[in-house]
């Protein structure tokens, strides 16, 4: 089967964030992204040392390893300061649609 | 600790194909799957251009290259053309049950 | 920008552990922990041969590889043998908010 490798970019951070990011995540390319709702707990901001439980959301985007790169980096610019946000990345082999 | 390697295969799709997918899943050999219920936007199927917010869920199955192979091969007979789905795939370590 | 490489642990188990997990997670030296609710089926435990289709959770854990040994380790010990429970693990590149 044809397959070729993306990166999956997850974002986990304050449910309010929703629409700004994805807002952000759409103009810097990527072709879709998926949410979640959770919850979790953790250190909320740089500018925060104490721990929060809060209502959290987790936004994952596949998307070539340059948007994903420009998603991190914005996230970073935009949110770390003041939110909590925890942004991480994976390889992963991707099924291609366009194979078919 | 004793470890293993697995495959994690992730499906994100619409929420009506949950009971089709995971039949299909159950009859490929895997021995179980998660299920998260999502929301999304991409595009939806290859024959529609436009993108769309829709009721998405997000299958996970735990199990050998060989059945995420065939579980991947399936997905894309049968889905790809008429529903919007992504599907990845990521090598993992797992902790054994049985070597307990 | 400035990466580093962290590994994401995620157990998938029975709705009902999330206060105990949670408080290993956290007294094993994680910073923080995310979930999501979940649906699955599976073996149920070591010594149910049947399928159960049950609630579930999905906790995750970004932390580094010794954090998240010891977390795998006691989730063998504690609950393999009498719950639901799937762990495993992956190396991801997480955006350090440390190098802001």
């Amino acid at each position: 089967m044809n397959e070729n490798t993306g990166t999956l970019i997850t974002i986990i951070t304050e449910a309010p964030l929703e629409h700004t990011i994805t807002r952000d995540i759409e103009r810097l390319g990527a072709h879709g992204f998926t949410i979640t709702d959770a919850r979790g707990k953790g250190k909320r901001g740089l500018r925060d040392a104490g721990w929060d439980a809060s209502s959290n959301i987790r936004i994952e985007v596949l998307c070539s390893s340059d948007i994903a790169e420009k998603i991190a980096r914005r996230m970073k610019q935009r949110y770390y300061m003041n939110y909590a946000m925890v942004v991480y990345r994976q390889e992963v082999s991707v099924s291609r649609p366009e194979e078919f």
